[in-house]
């Protein structure tokens, strides 16, 4: 479905100036997998459920350091007290549809219970944005079967981005949008490290790309002016450098600030959050006893994570397509050449696509 | 089950000075339901679900003024960012067992659904403590029909105590607990207004009762010495003045700070939480219009408090009976006849009971 | 000293669609005056205070509803748990450099006192921000005869912008910065209302205006390179809506997110702020009666916050003029006509100025 | 002076059934220093300075780890947003009189700066209580020479209790108190370690000890019945295990959540804070690189802090003598006789003094 739909920097957009990971994905961080689960019946059900999975959780270590950063707390993330007393991740991050995030919670709980058939506590960690612009949100389908294949499913390979998961629903911007997702390569304190960003975009606001805006009423004159019921937007960020809980939640208020670059309007009702988490490598073991980092060698960091956040957010909108759903109402695609034109007139495009 | 137990100032204990409201309990305060549904098999299924109502909010009133304060968050309470963002509570508020909460919250966002049908979004409240001690928790056996029974038997009147609803498989301080209530009147500049506190106590510590220690393993030489796996404690405050989510925020930490009156050792197992809310009276519109609350003038709300959540805790403990549940593990009941001899030694008791 | 520098808007910069208040400026909200003591011996020393004075904190109001928004604690605010805590301003706001910081609250806490004299308790709040790379900061200059001096020149005109009072030695985004301000006018449930700003701007990153990047090495090619030593960010924002404490924490936490707009770096060793209280109108009697405003109703409010931001940062730097200070070290003003260039060819400017 | 008041375990009052450390005192943590110094005209001046040196603060190491918790925000805690932040302590932490705070604050200042010629910013850490009740606070007679001669004293002997340096006016509960200490020796995950407390003790309640109510009106009969204008809590916690920010975060609350154990109101008006953090050994460099401690492993730590800052508690009461002070008001030193007296009747005292 997405496989059309070019990236942001496939059309010349690039962010920043840090280079990118091997894939531009959250997954080029060792250690993290992605899995989506897709419910598309083509009308009024446009919904899912996207994990992301700490692949080092598991026998032996069932604790990864974590952060929570809450931008706007007009959402139900289902695990924050948790991380903010003990400072740890738990489980695979979910993320779904908001009428959906109990059920996607026990059915996430199940997973955690199999694997751990002695535990008798357990922390999942599931965000949510509202999809009812375009998904029936009221009928809840979302079920343990769905979570079980987003699990069984998820791999090292770059995500799938725009309508798929836990974005096949929402809307961003004013443009139809999804999931999208980042990577940069950093050096810190003289070591190599990679952050990785994945976004479920859901948000109000006018579509800015590298500083120029793109409103939606000049770039697709016809498009539906309802607003869409509830906005928000979940942002994960990943990575391979010892940051502690702390460090960690400094790191996660950076994502939500770097929402601001692509014109979010930070409004009441969206539920802006960010969950900021560190592995140790696909190799479960590895990392665990590397030095501390200092605090003083952090902008890399800080840098990475607002350059990660910006090109995921647009790739969640540029991988997107135009999508009917319930009620007949339909988010547009962003238009990719008015774009670019917008962009070259600007003198914002990199000199080759 | 419950009736031949009787509560702490039955048997002469007074916690404080103040007055108590008509009951002693937390429907004293005007427009205030308790609900429970108890799931007891006899054997190894001890758990169950207590909701507390705010009548108030229904058709033209769909929030309330709230504050979550979290003492340790070693729990999975569910939607406390929103309530943290917002100030407000949108939901009765149900508290049950740790691997059940996310089945309860989905539950009581179907109530909430049926009660709007055009809404896309809303905020359950779900505490939870670990009775696995006792239950088999493990088994998630709470389900929407149990959330709809406590939520239909919800009433003014004096709420069970003991081992009933989410109190019928929790432990406290050694002790087989369960839910407790208590409340008191105070004359807050000029007005007089009700507090109202209930319980769901399971956490661990030494029992102290008016000061006086009563060890379990003193008073009941031949109990079990278990560790209960996972200690907390819920606590929900009502009030009916007119405060405002951050004065609600000052009512709620004092709410935890009381724990340590009864003898609680904060452990780091233990997910100790306050809910405080605010009611508009019986009569969904009284209220609603009065003069805001001076913060110079809360000390009597916050003496009330401390006062109602010890004796709330002492009436979780006092009611509750010798239980034995799954993996045939026994909370012994407190024993008053060996309380009221320490306390009497002490000169402690009031002179009448 | 800044007249001959043009603003933001003077230029052709237009942030936003809102429209701007009498005099874009902070003062434009009723009840709101500004001061400003200057401290620069044309040499070493670049420092100063600015203040905001709530004309209405007088006998029968000693208190009015604010928040404070920590986006990065690397900073001395002073006051900040009891703002916190009861949700109130209870003395003008002071911003200076951070050395001088405890003088400065210190003095503050004296013209309190004097207009107290039964007072035993005061809560001066006062921010800063790291002047010292034009100023020789460790001196620490500012004394009790600077904030006098700014509190007894404080009044409702436009206030001075640039290189004045406690932005006399700040940079930000590479060039020469200080104070700036800024205003809008919304209509918020039907009631027309104003939010106005004021900063000190003294943090990294790479301007960028209206979208368009501005680096100072490709506009000022022969610009000291050196890093400023420390770097922050303080925020008042005024309003004469009538919103309670937590209302203010949310659009105090706007106005930190609207620093990106202008190219903040967010960076480790940056202290970023704001602080958000509300008037009661020039009369000190004015709107302390009103209705409260639902959070539904503040999107225009966070709306006028990030222009308002936007604004004040940016006019802060375009007021501000190229300083040499402390060690020789210079800090470039932004080349207004280098900017408009850029703006122009990229199709930013306003059509006429 | 304090030397013919005895502390609360030389009464026979033992609190908690952990071992004490060497002298019972914070400054039985290796690498912690406290220095006092005292006004006290013998009229209307009862105030001072306490400082909590760190030793390990030095060339080398300039920040520990530390972290700070507001029970109730009425203070006016300098420093604290940096804490927050970085997670670390960089300079002694100073306790004094409320309106002298940033004098102190400033000649802190001084201090550090003379140790860091280089250094342009700097983070110092100072709380205070009101003594207004005893002292001409007004005055504000706090210097920097009281605060270079704390500094310059302070050593590794047990601290002076009671009426001494910031203890000097303060008043507790109806009683005279002032400065209290108190520490523990624990065994966490098999290793050894220290937790030390010391409390400036000047707040609200019914004295309680060992659960016993001690009423001033009942204990002093004639005692001056006025209330103390203003009264706070400043609580310091010191320990050599490698506990990092967030963890430190987990103790202070357990510090403020003690205060109830004393009998404490935590009522509106009262500044309750805890500052905890660790050294690292009278040795500088010793225990930097040891391996962390699980949160699972805390609970012999929070028993500790419970026990240890109700002793400090004790002690600051019980080592307090009359003092009559600014407007001829009288704080009455607790009873020992007294309290020994319903201890021994309540049956809860030690079986030898």
């Amino acid at each position: 479905m997405t496989g059309a739909r070019r990236r942001a920097r496939d059309l010349g957009i690039v962010v920043g100036s840090l280079p990118i990971g091997r894939h531009n994905a959250i997954t080029d961080v060792p250690g993290v997998l992605v899995g989506h689960t897709t419910i598309d019946n083509g009308a009024d059900l446009r919904t899912g459920v996207t994990v992301v999975v700490p692949s080092a959780l598991g026998p032996g270590r069932w604790a990864l350091p974590a952060a929570v950063f809450c931008g706007n707390g007009y959402g139900k993330l289902v695990g924050s007290t948790q991380v903010d007393e003990l400072g740890v991740l738990e489980s695979p991050i979910a993320l779904t549809a908001t009428l959906s995030v109990f059920r996607v919670a026990d059915a996430l709980l199940g997973h955690l219970m199999e694997r751990r058939p002695d535990g008798l506590s357990f922390n999942p960690l599931v965000g949510e944005t509202n999809d009812g612009h375009l998904s029936d949100i009221r009928r809840r389908p979302i079920g343990a079967e769905h979570v079980r294949a987003a699990l069984a499913g998820a791999s090292a390979d770059p995500p799938a981005e725009g309508c798929v998961g836990a974005g096949t629903g929402t809307t961003a911007l004013g443009y139809k949008a999804g999931i999208g997702t980042s990577s940069r390569t950093v050096r810190v304190a003289g070591r190599p490290a990679t952050v990785g960003v994945l976004v479920q975009a859901n948000f109000g606001g006018v579509l800015t790309v590298l500083g120029v805006p793109m409103p939606v009423d000049e770039l697709v004159p016809d498009a539906d002016r309802t607003t869409p019921a509830g906005n928000s937007c979940m942002i994960v960020v990943a990575t391979d450098l010892p940051l502690d809980a702390r460090q960690l939640g400094r790191v996660a208020r950076r994502a939500v600030f770097a929402m601001g670059r692509v014109g979010a309007s930070y409004s009441h009702g969206s539920g802006d959050y960010a969950i900021a988490f560190r592995t140790v490598g696909a190799d479960d073991t590895a990392g665990a006893d590397e030095p501390p980092i200092c605090d003083g060698d952090l902008d890399p960091v800080f840098a990475a994570v607002l350059d990660t956040v910006e090109e995921a957010l647009l790739n969640s909108l540029f991988t997107a397509v135009t999508t009917t759903g319930v009620g007949g109402r339909t988010s547009h695609a962003v238009p990719h050449d008015a774009v670019i034109r917008r962009l070259s007139a600007a003198g914002r495009l990199a000199s080759r696509t």
